[in-house]
């Protein structure tokens, strides 16, 4: 089993006094901490115009982290293509990865806040096609050593040819969340990782973790259970109380973030939005209470062949420790327990 | 007087077997060791499609060079507007400027290349009055701590906070580089600081260095002198032999620009493009030569009131060193020899 990190920093503009890079550089020691107690990897939201100073700018502060790490791998979780320009996000990525030494995992998205769609001026119902647009564009850019051109609905691009290339050959993963069977079987179809959320209970975890499992060997390729990483709220507590209040914070956070993505008809149907803020998502995934209690969740999900986890707990360096301490070492270089179907990429 | 460096990588992308890191990894190695020599600061290059490899993503590359370094700044030169979304530039040069602890130097033009405008698919007419938008909604997003929303030609947006915010108040210094007196005259209008290029040579920099005081003046404000950096192209030789095959070196990289930037009808007016390929434009302006040689080019302009200089050589480690070692020492510290116009910040 693999641990890493899903979340981001904050860095809220509230004033002229006040040090708005306490909350970025208390995260990105999070991080390094994080490596020398053996977490795998760390995936960074995007957000934009919040008011809460969510990271914006995820592949210069990925960048940045790069730079103060050596093992811990660089995630988006995830960069909302329908913002950027895809021929600039591949230069941006290639650049990362190439100075990364191949850290990269490219995490993408198509929005689901209503407030990031307007901010932008964009208007929801494009966020399929500029997604499909621009992923396209991307992968060309990275793979084509020849100059090539292209003629899209939001992009024209003319004669080129996309620098640095990339270091992970043909190129970086590519990782997209997914809930639905239509859309998981669309990750297989890309052939791109999957990313399941931290509301969805264990069970339909398993379910949906099957599901692309089936899609992908449909597909005569060898499915590889890193390819998907499931994320979970995680919190070590020394008691019930510790527990509760835990729970109580991330409903709280939840709340907010539904707020802000809601639309003004109250009609955004997007699967996180649906299920993320009430009190028995919270209970049935996320990984809270004492060591036992969270190693028992981790032994189910690990029945259903999970073998990758992105733990999000924000930003708590005592959890971080802990967890490390009590938690990892018993899923430390495990064998699979019973997963049967589980093919090693090497077969 | 100051010395910084002007310049970038190159990650050329010739084919699965090369290691297109290389130039990546010797410019930093090269940033870093100018730090350590005493340099000030490192202004870097944008350029796209070029098919030998220049630095594409500037903003990332900065961060990474940021974390790699403690006080040497860190410039565009130039981030070329009308290419990008200005608010997510706002967000990535205020993440850059955050986590480097105010060490931005924001160099902006509205680029010059036809092959960029021809592979963007955006009319070089356009440039004008993309960089006229994008300036002023990077400005208003670095400085406004309330929403706003903006109604452009180009770029549209509905009440948005951009985060996080600058480290450097009111916001990080503007670079802009400008030959004409018109140009010359709406970079005080901005009040953004002045880049002089590399090809003009010494006197007709004093001029346009006194023009842009007096237009500084003009406008009520105190000239300072740390505000105009001057690029120069450096090469401490060892005997004429070597200063002649750097003169050679120097005449067939411009021709390959020039080639580059030149649109198919040959009306590529861009002052940077008329002068800059001439071995009359190298000789003049290029310090290169023994030391004497080149201190005796530098207290000319020192004369003129030239205090910064930014520094291009291709990314010799032996000239960054023998130039730290010979020419450094000689203007280290030295009071103003015979400027009398030129007046201290605290005056």
């Amino acid at each position: 089993m693999k641990f890493g990190l899903f979340g981001g920093a904050t860095a809220a503009r509230v004033g002229p006094d006040v040090d708005s890079a306490q909350g970025y550089n208390e995260f990105i020691e999070y991080n390094i901490e994080a490596e020398a107690l053996g977490y795998h990897s760390t995936f960074m939201v995007e957000h934009h115009f919040t008011g809460f100073g969510q990271v914006s700018a995820s592949l210069n502060f990925l960048t940045w982290l790069g730079a103060k790490t050596t093992t811990l791998r660089l995630g988006t979780a995830v960069l909302v293509l329908p913002w950027h320009n895809p021929v600039l996000i591949a230069e941006q990525t290639a650049t990362l990865d190439l100075l990364t030494n191949g850290r990269l995992d490219f995490g993408v998205g198509k929005g689901y806040r209503y407030n990031e769609f307007d901010g932008f001026c964009i208007p929801m119902e494009e966020a399929d096609a500029r997604f499909e647009e621009s992923i396209a564009v991307i992968k060309k850019a990275w793979t084509s050593m020849d100059r090539f051109s292209h003629e899209g609905k939001y992009w024209r691009y003319k004669d080129i040819v996309v620098e640095p290339g990339v270091m992970q050959r043909p190129h970086p993963p590519i990782w997209m969340g997914a809930g639905s069977e239509s859309s998981i079987r669309r990750v297989a179809e890309l052939g791109a990782n999957l990313l399941l959320d931290q509301f969805t209970p264990i069970e339909a975890i398993g379910e949906k973790f099957a599901f692309f499992r089936n899609e992908v060997e449909k597909r005569g390729r060898v499915f590889d259970a890193d390819t998907v990483a499931v994320a979970r709220a995680f919190y070590v507590a020394n008691n019930s109380a510790e527990k509760e209040a835990a729970h109580e914070r991330r409903l709280k956070a939840q709340r907010r973030l539904t707020t802000i993505s809601q639309t003004p008809t109250g009609d955004n149907k997007a699967s996180i939005l649906s299920f993320s803020d009430t009190r028995q998502a919270s209970e049935e995934s996320a990984l809270y209470g004492l060591p036992d209690e969270i190693c028992a969740k981790i032994s189910r999900l690990e029945q259903l062949g999970v073998r990758y986890l992105l733990l999000t707990g924000g930003g708590i360096r005592e959890n971080l420790r802990r967890f490390a301490k009590d938690v990892m070492p018993v899923f430390a270089g495990r064998a699979p327990a019973t997963s049967t179907k589980n093919v090693s990429p090497a077969v």
